[in-house]
């Protein structure tokens, strides 16, 4: 099977264990710490760029992990960018914008 | 490994091939079709459920068959629902709400 | 102001009331009818269609009544779509795909 | 009408532009540099914080400018979060999570 690129933004919202998510948000960083993708956190998210096959078992390990928790219920959104004959790094996006604000 | 039901929205948005995109959605909901999994298309989506390795191996599917239609870039969202020791049906969330519209 | 019709797709979730969220989504749909913006729910949201700052009223309506029933935190997300010289119907898109699909 | 503070994370995707979207990224983010909200860049979005009109003045801005420049169709995708009793500032959530990952 063919290579596919990705870049991913995760955000795991679990549902039924009160107000307080972070312990959930951080075992899942746990979990992309120890799959080796590179990733980025900020408050909406996780921005994660790597193989699609790769990225997608760390992402079902996070909801298995929070479900272990105790989490009865997982609410998740994903972005999902690829593109043909292109493999984007982390923060190039970021880069490239500003180069444009610079510019003006 | 253990299963995980999951209930799914799909949303593909082909980028640099103009603002005609229902040719590449209709591909998607031929893979979908072909892939068995129980899915209902609406306006900004389709709403698919199954086991979560089927369900994400036809997302990877729709982007490859996208990308072999000739879109340079995709941009997919999801969001993902998950449950302890529950498997959703389709429309059954729609149903429950409009039970609780009705006893009003 | 000029005006800009846009169709939405709302999905609403409270954070910190349990795992049963329909009587939630119900009081939704209820400010939604209020509105009187055309819109259709689906088991991942509700997709609207109307002008900007009408739709946008109604949402911040949604978050008002479901705070109001006591749900501390909410999380939503939305789609929002905008086109130059057109103005989407509900369903519309779906009709498209439908199309192409039969052509086959 | 009450004060509602919401934390926002804001994605605009101009659609039949092309592949190279940095020109519209950046005409967004000089909107939200007008606007005086905080916001922050990141790969996949801008995380905004503020009172909910500012801030939905703002992106209803943003998709004025985009179709000005000649974007013919946009499509964006927002999460929303708010809180009772509680003004999320940027970064918080961050900082919550990165100080359960150093206790362990």
């Amino acid at each position: 099977m063919k290579t596919m690129p990705v870049m991913v933004e995760l955000c795991v919202v679990p549902v039924g264990v009160g107000t307080s998510l972070s312990d959930y948000i951080a075992a899942c960083a746990r979990v992309l710490e120890e799959s080796g993708l590179e990733h980025e956190m900020h408050d909406y998210g996780t921005n994660i760029v790597g193989e699609w096959d790769a990225v997608f078992a760390a992402i079902r390990k996070c909801h298995e992990v929070v479900h272990a928790m105790g989490a009865p219920r997982i609410f998740t959104t994903l972005k999902i960018g690829t593109e043909i004959g292109r493999t984007r790094q982390l923060n190039e996006k970021v880069a490239s914008v500003q180069r444009k604000l610079a510019q003006r």
